[in-house]
């Protein structure tokens, strides 16, 4: 696949290991980026990191480990588990942004700021400012339970990302007809995890995703 | 010890269950709330949980999980694994504080708001209108790291936090000299982390905060 489409990611937010292992046997051959989500990290912790990576070393693994404090003990460990990428949450002190950005560097990793829940552009400014190149837009999962859909003001923040010199992630509950929202925008990575995970047949519902994918960015 | 003291509660931020026990060991018997540490969920996952409360089941066990997301699922797992408290960050979507709320007083347990980072007065009154009564004033540990240390900004803000009602628990490198800052302030709960683990005799220093706290509040 060329380097300019988005590249495709499946959130692992399985409550144990042999759940998780279930859908990667299935789809990661089909996906760029598999990423331990916060429920695999607080079920099973780091090892889920390690796991995932031995099996799979030629993706990026990214722990969604959404690091409040402490960013220089935590990002290390998630490091050390051989993590490509990690995630820092955005009401995090920017001290601690810069701190998993400098143990991302001595790792050849990177970090991204997880945009879940509150945050201000002012932040935003100050993440760039720091060194941070990657932000995750989240549709917040509570907030589509209260039943938030897409709307303008997901792609316009999105494009604006963008425009600042992000590479964006976008995410939440994300299904395949959603994907020509974001048709304009040099999107970097989508994530899908239950419309991945919870398909009858996952490994064709990535594809279809690559696919749509290259439909629309190709 | 009275009620109306505040209590003291041990950080467990190791990295192993070995490590943690051997804090616990020592000092279990001299705190109220033994926390099962951000450090300690993402290095051991939610067993640090139903290990520490299976070891010291009258206790006060507390998952410092600072759930950003998925409030429902992530409470559910640590309340599942007999933790009493559990906390939520401050940037969560309100519908994450309700989300894990519910669950909570399912199961007897209740959420803490951690105020780690970026936060604002109108969440607060977002919380307590959602029914929150227990917050985490945190001095973030990058924070302390880059120099800032406690002061009238920080005693201030404790001070408006427990006039509004909520029960306050105040943390970020906690020294027995700085005790006496929070004197005039009805604190439900401090919490003591290297201060305690790494002192020379760790149940004489929880003894000492204990006394201390007594001399102050008594």
């Amino acid at each position: 696949m060329p380097r300019s489409l988005p590249m495709l990611q499946i959130a692992l937010d399985n409550q144990s290991m042999a759940d998780a292992f279930k859908s990667t046997r299935l789809v990661a051959h089909a996906v760029d980026v598999i990423e331990v989500g916060t429920i695999l990290c607080v079920a099973e912790g780091v090892r889920a990191v390690s796991e995932l990576k031995a099996l799979y070393p030629d993706k990026i693994v990214l722990a969604d480990a959404k690091i409040a404090d402490a960013g220089l003990i935590l990002s290390k460990m998630c490091f050390e588990a051989k993590a490509d990428w990690i995630t820092v949450i955005c009401c995090a002190d920017i001290n601690t942004v810069k701190g998993a950005l400098k143990t991302a560097r001595e790792y050849g990793g990177d970090v991204q700021v997880e945009l879940t829940g509150y945050w201000t552009w002012e932040q935003a400014a100050a993440w760039y400012e720091a060194g941070i190149r990657q932000v995750v837009y989240h549709r917040a999962r509570d907030a589509q339970a209260a039943g938030q859909n897409w709307g303008e003001a997901d792609i316009s923040a999105i494009r604006r990302l963008a425009d600042m010199g992000f590479k964006v992630t976008v995410t939440g509950g994300l299904a395949l007809e959603d994907l020509p929202l974001f048709k304009a925008i040099p999107i970097h990575v989508f994530i899908a995890g239950r419309s991945i995970r919870d398909a009858a047949d996952p490994a064709a519902a990535a594809l279809a995703f690559r696919e749509r994918i290259a439909a629309l960015w190709g």
